[in-house]
């Protein structure tokens, strides 16, 4: 089970989630818990860190930032112990949770998990610090943003776990942002895969770091709401009960969609480079450059022109990183040269996700299709085996979203 | 150097600091650095727990409270580096402190300061936890309250430091409070024992334990002002600068008073058993119960009665804990026979304190002599080889302080 830091934000809400996990023990499961840092808390210790010293040593801010988990879990434990369940405290260099020496964004490396082994068996649950582990030199590292998720995934690998349960502010993941359209439904289990292409398409459940993971080690990830009544008993009496969305292997998944789900990211801008001199090599002189500057390029398309000597090159970029990268591709032209430089902020991109498009052809001629009905133009096409992405302008993201919702047919017949 | 929770209470307090330990970098000293909890952090992390549970596990609450330390060493760290000194953070578990288990209030059993030595000679300063260790069983441990002061004199001995300054909010230790005597003096040095029966009597600028702990490991302690300018030059720019006092062997004070302070304590109750019956035993039927009862009885007085078969015995205890010494002795009737049970609130006890009075006779009749010129009633006297106490009406506190303080020729000239 892991519980973010809203979850854990006061007193009241550490009780609910020790609720929780005596809920998991009353039905006789072997239990460890990952908490975040209280809400605030971690932001409150950043701040500490940058009011000190504008450049700091990430070995120390790993020090000062670890304390939010570490009061989380000594106060779980307590409340876990005060209902009556047997608990105790790990931290990351107790377990231990071995990480890379990259302070500030560690990688798990290896996890010990014997002697918290032990204490399951003596029926104690194990209530452990996320985001935080120890390096090579036993210094306190911590693992980025985001990283509790990962903590739990990697620890529930290491524990060969049955399942991990992540609690979140959502009741699961949806075939759509259902805010914008309504009637998108709740997924009972989505793949690895589909998730992952979610996740980094603006899906923001889970870090997708912590899904790679998971899949890696073919962890079954549960997303719930750890607003749900903690006492409340499961859907399902017999066998295992999915209160909120599963992530698992496609093989578990009985009767997949051909497309699961519908994922939108606004703040895209595009940037096109005419003309450019088609020599081997020049994909390398436009983005070596970027990704030195640190621009996250995303989606990129390359045509070949009519006469064959040169070529356009389309990418995009996140809207506040454009300047950057038009400033970037400006400096570079002693290595690169173009005819002219086109940018276009304001774009959307639009993903069809789902796994059951690997063995269905035409699926994205649909997605085209019903975007040229509703007159919304299309300005590049990316596609995987598993999605089609497309850039739109952003005024056409609802209408767009909308129109593909309904038109794979994953509009839930009673909201709809 | 030590820092207290108000030294380092907040990020200018912190820098404050930084800069007090460059001073000593700079002047070419290895450095080791402990550190309290941001003052006030400490009290909302044990806040917390008693919001949490009511009865917790000490192993727990010492993983919450224990961050507050681990804060406060990641923060100074950090402004030691950014002001140009190669500084990194130890907490109890890396250097290690190892100590008992008894989890709150855990007493040091073993350094191991290997790998902070190997990190001296590379010219970088230890920051240092205080206040924390870990147990056998590898859980954080605390060391109770004071326990920062412990933790410095044991790592200083462990080290086998030249010195060990404690920064405080006073400047030193003075002759007597200075706020009931003005013409108190600031002594430059005194030794471990009159340390010990000053501190244990009243003047509390160190916590006892830390004072046996240096005595028994001859760790030469300073006290000294944290709010002195940071970067002033020492008095004395050959050799050793006494900035604060010296808390040291007797050895190394050249000229000794006979008297070197007088310390009182306040709020001090009498209790006084008539006509106990005189039979071996009786002591122990008296404070075996009390001892029980966690009362502390600090001077006991026996005295034959003129018959030899009764005995009137006195002792002293702390005001608030008086009602409950009073119900003790008198549900334990059955063994104890007495007449008469009389108790005495309001009473002060007055202590002069020297290592000369050894070799000096006369030092208590001197007391004893200027109280009665005063007209001051004495209702107890204990002495020790090295202190005489007397508890009197606490009306006449100030006034025996003062005429005492003057008497042994203690009034700094300039200020009197």
């Amino acid at each position: 089970m892991k519980f973010g830091g809203t979850s854990v934000g006061d007193v009241d809400r550490i009780r609910n989630v020790a609720a929780h996990v005596k809920r998991e023990v009353d039905a006789g499961h072997q239990v460890a818990v990952v908490v975040s840092a209280m809400s605030g808390e971690t932001n409150r210790l950043v701040g500490l860190t940058r009011d000190v010293a504008r450049l700091h040593d990430a070995r120390e801010y790993d020090v000062v930032v670890s304390a939010g988990e570490q009061i989380s879990v000594g106060l779980l434990a307590m409340a876990l112990q005060d209902i009556g369940v047997a608990a105790r405290s790990w931290l990351g260099w107790q377990m231990s949770v071995k990480t890379s020496d990259v302070h500030g964004a560690a990688r798990i490396e290896m996890i010990e998990p014997d002697a918290m082994e032990a204490q399951f068996s003596e029926g104690r649950v194990a209530v452990i610090a996320g985001f935080q582990g120890v390096s090579s030199a036993n210094r306190i590292t911590t693992l980025g943003r985001g990283g509790s998720d990962t903590s739990a995934v990697a620890i529930a690998a290491a524990l060969k776990a049955d399942r991990c349960d992540i609690y979140t502010d959502v009741d699961g993941v949806y075939t759509t942002d259902p805010r914008m359209v309504p009637a998108a439904k709740k997924m009972d289990r989505v793949s690895y895969e589909e998730m992952l292409e979610m996740a980094s398409l603006g899906a923001k459940v889970l870090q997708t770091r912590s899904v790679e993971l998971a899949m890696a080690h073919n962890v079954r990830l549960q997303v719930r709401s750890s607003f749900d009544a903690p006492d409340a008993p499961d859907a399902s009496a017999n066998g295992e009960a999915i209160v909120g969305t599963l992530i698992c292997d496609e093989d578990e998944i009985m009767e997949t969609e051909i497309v699961s789900g519908i994922a939108y990211a606004r703040n895209e801008a595009k940037v096109t480079l005419r003309e450019v001199a088609d020599r081997p090599g020049i994909a390398a002189s436009i983005f070596g450059p970027l990704a030195e500057a640190a621009v996250n390029v995303d989606m990129i398309v390359q045509n070949m022109s009519a006469d064959g000597k040169t070529t356009d090159v389309t990418f995009t970029v996140s809207q506040d990183e454009l300047e950057r990268a038009l400033a970037v591709l400006k400096g570079a032209t002693a290595d690169l040269t173009f005819a002219d430089l086109q940018a276009a902020p304001d774009m959307a991109k639009i993903s069809i996700v789902g796994v059951g498009m690997r063995s269905h052809a035409g699926v994205a001629q649909k997605m085209f299709q019903v975007l040229a009905e509703k007159g919304i133009n299309i300005h590049v096409i990316s596609t995987s085996e598993i999605k089609v992405s497309v850039l739109i302008d952003a005024d056409y993201v609802e209408l767009a979203v909308r129109a593909l919702h309904a038109a794979y047919g994953l509009d839930d017949e009673l909201a709809g």
